[in-house]
């Protein structure tokens, strides 16, 4: 199958680390298919970068229309919902993915994330997807996420001391790392600190396979249907009134 | 004061029908400021229209960045988040607006949209609010948007049905118009019926305007702090690597 | 418009202030009408002092009926649900007021208020209005109402000082003040620490003047329909039987 | 023990039934102290009547300090949050204690109350508790409290009829009546339908009994604690500045 | 009227301290059997004992068919829905009849219970009875079941420090004792504290013995229905194809 | 990989189309261990069946330690918290498998499973993963387990019936088969609807093999912590006292 894996931010090197992510874990017949937006912002921190991105995602995803299914390997799962109603295979955010890959192994989960803006729009997705029932909190490093790319040490450990808090603290026993330019980074934490630390890349890349793998694929009978357009006649009318 | 009023769609009978409905309730000092993007989709009708109108509904904002206040004309709440981020006043949307008032004038309250397709994002947004507590259900009148323009009669007694049902079988004591396009049925419906049925949009300018006598804006100190930018070195290595 | 804004305690000194705060934010073809009570308790701190003081707060509600709206100016919006049986136009507590707007201004709000025994009240009223969701903290001053009156400076203190205690422990971009006695203290606050300082009564005031402006009024339809006696000769036999 | 059963109304016919429905359930020892107050209105019948029974209800507790427990028989559950200030021994309503009863005999249970202006009421209590989890409809019998009174018969066979749908509809394996006047309704209809038909009065007399037995009380150390009373010297300043 | 009171573990000391307890409460005309499984854990600590704690359990209760209620003496109420389907009197565990006491004499409990592994399966517990809505947080004394047997003093010094921390920094005004080997330290506790601390022994016995004296037992009409077998050809077939 | 697929009943044809199911969509690589235990119900349906299927399940399990990953193939999920507690590889249930893939296809999904009686177990898991937030309706075919492997084509026909009507009353737009023994209905029911109907045998296989190849397994940090024995001597004191 092909898996059209798209960085929705416009920095290579993240959609390099992704792509790597993404390949470790991958079917042997799946091929994957790594992208970013030729437009939009250089990442993705909060509200309004989520709404700067859409252009361009939606531009990329039109333009791979053959694929299989589709990865948005943003962890705010930007756009999900939008390429689900154009897409033909399953269309899974890196952020949701991560947390129901977390429901499914543990009893409490932590989410560590970079910035403290973006932790009320990751506390609405988890609301949202009724996860959050299973969510023990969610911390930020404070580490803005262009840093993850250019000093790895510093950022680590940054991470790794918001990881220890949640377990002492919020009694987490997994930790889903918050954003897809750490997903180089759990299986070393993962076996620091003893429990799973959860890459949202390589769960979203298995659960796409999975969901295609048991002939599943968004339902085009509801909130994901198509939209239709009006009768030509009509749209000139109201156009032009 | 001014006050910033965007339909996000690029109808034009809309933004029409919309300023109207503004400027019928707002203050004798309110300026309207009525307006629509240049591009982006004809009506929003479900998650795709939403995402599409992000580009058009953002550069629109920001060419008006001398307002002070913000309405986005759109019963989803399409934007609101993002452009909080970047207006200096407060931006409300249609949707809450109209949330927020119902809740403040009836025991429990339902929602008559334009298709079932909206219906789940609807739902999302009054769980993300917490508005959902007061409300018994969302209904759809099978309406497209755009028909509203074009059919009034027909499309008022299609929603004069869903209330009817709304009242029998939600027991609803008001009703949430869900559409900036029904924004003129509001006054003939509620005498028809005997019950608040709110339109969102002088909702929206009412409380904007209230929120600047009470001296309020958006906090720029969690969520809805613009984005800083990464220093132009930095940005220069990772964006050619 | 005439706008009642009754003082559910019997300490005229905080009517006074709260008249204040009401004619400091209200249109000028507003006219206020602030009062209280003749009989309760003097403050308003807890569920025992919210019964005490529903005889008084109908008595005055009763003897008032000829305004367009009414604010119910205690942070427990006591007695509102039963005012809204009674008074023709809309009725808004001080507490939801503030809460409302907190939610259309903050990603997550914070709520101080005077004792550690009105907090329970406070939650029920939170989660009563859906509010909870969008409210990241409950807290105390551990200051009593009357003290506000006869020791500004002091308790201000005490309050900035859990003011900074909500922002840096429960993540809060804006903060409630959680009673009707702060109603002079949130602009100097909102000014020291850079974020929204909501006071109720000013919310309260301008959003029963947006509820009128939008035409909206209590719905009679549902549970704020006033009661209807039964007919005089069953109530002969069943009071006497 | 010496338990009062406070009935909040002034109708005298529903104290009797009331305290003929506490005497079958009460252990041997327990004397049932059956009472209601001088003043207020004769059914409870939604927000307004709440409101207004407060100051009798307070008034008749307060002359009936040296009991061991208290039952208010109103299934709105109204003051009994402000007697649990003042009285010594458990409080308990008739709605809480059927809600609690229904949980442990039941997988899901409906409440079937007198008018449909109570079912809002009924949920927020259902919601603030935490029942409504466990309650799979609130429905209403369209009958005024005080014609269970005169017309028992015909209104018997409307309650027979909502619980019938509640079975059917709802799911419900067990139905609570909601109001204190179906006190001998009960057995009769649980007979008929074969499944727990569950009278508040019963349930809080027994409920009552338990936690005095098992040595239990209001705790005093938060939310109920009696209010305290300001300094007198700063009484006299404030009331008379 | 007879109340079985089974302890699901296999430790005799326990059964005698839960015996114990049971009858310090119970009325004069209750007789207590109390019992333990033939086969099982030596004590219940999380998923896994539960689990095994079942076989022994069902086998227990079904020698004791004749009973008028049963209780069961695990804080995990581990098999209490399965008890609800086979005994003919009410089942009530001690986890739910301490929570509910709770809710009936505190405005906001914590839970105080031995290993941190429990406070998972408490919380799905709290959750699904609706009860966390007035639970202030979940506590682990860090206190092995056995270790309360065979150590009471260092342990009850533990479990009281955890006590101090959930009134400080939870804000419960009660405390409810997470497992029945607490069962002899409530009084002596709640003297200390001078606050509600609850035993569900207690709590389970009396309220087992107010459900039986109003009449109410398991409804049989739902998911307590004993499940019917398939008639015996049908089984034969199955069986063995 | 090695994974072992749990049929908690001990009826053959059922794990024969368990196996059969599993096989269709397993990865080249993976073996399908498909077994049953040797005592135990038939069918599982209800709290009763649930609690006695345990014994059995722990038995067949502990015998099979050696698999990679492990799938209980009961809809209600039965044991798998357990299993988690001693199997190595991730544990997941069907039920639990197919309410997370329903949520990555779909906006809104319904639930049919055989027997009334078994809902308000489902929805109390649905609840428990929190997925209840993504659910439109349970609902009963009314086909009691065994009849699914007797009669084919009634009970297939009766499960349409309710398909139809969660699409059209439920506002569903996937559907999810509530019972192993449905997993050879969904690819022609899916055919004749034109949406998502979802058999959780074949989501747990792949899901679980999604898990595996993310590197991810059950958290041992936590309440799926193997509970520690007590020292021999202690145990030989407290189980002889």
């Amino acid at each position: 199958m092909r898996l059209l894996v798209i960085n929705p931010n416009t920095t290579r090197s993240m959609t390099a680390k992704i792509a790597l992510a993404a390949r470790a874990v991958a079917r042997s017949g799946t091929e994957i298919v790594a992208t970013q937006p030729k437009t939009g912002p250089e990442s993705i921190q909060g509200f309004l970068d989520i709404a700067r991105s859409h252009h361009g995602l939606l531009e990329i995803a039109e333009s791979h229309r053959d694929v299989d299914a589709t990865v948005v390997a943003c962890f705010d799962d930007t756009g999900v919902d939008a390429l689900r109603c154009i897409m033909e295979g399953p269309v899974i955010g890196i952020g949701e993915a991560a947390f129901h890959a977390a429901s499914l192994v543990s009893s409490r989960f932590s989410v560590v994330t970079t910035l403290a803006r973006a932790i009320p729009g990751l506390k609405d997705n988890l609301d949202r997807y009724g996860l959050s029932r299973r969510c023990a909190g969610v911390r930020a490093a404070d580490v803005p996420v262009l840093q993850l790319e250019c000093d790895p040490g510093a950022t680590e450990q940054r991470i790794a001391t918001e990881i220890a808090a949640a377990i002492a603290d919020d009694g987490a026993d997994a930790i889903v790392l918050g954003c897809a330019g750490m997903a180089d980074l759990n299986r070393r934490l993962s076996g620091r600190f003893g429990l799973p630390i959860i890459d949202g890349v390589s769960c979203a890349v298995t659960m796409a396979e999975a969901l295609c793998a048991a002939g599943l694929s968004t339902s085009k009978a509801g909130a994901y249907a198509p939209p239709e357009m009006p009768p030509p006649a009509l749209r000139e009318t109201l156009l032009r009134s």
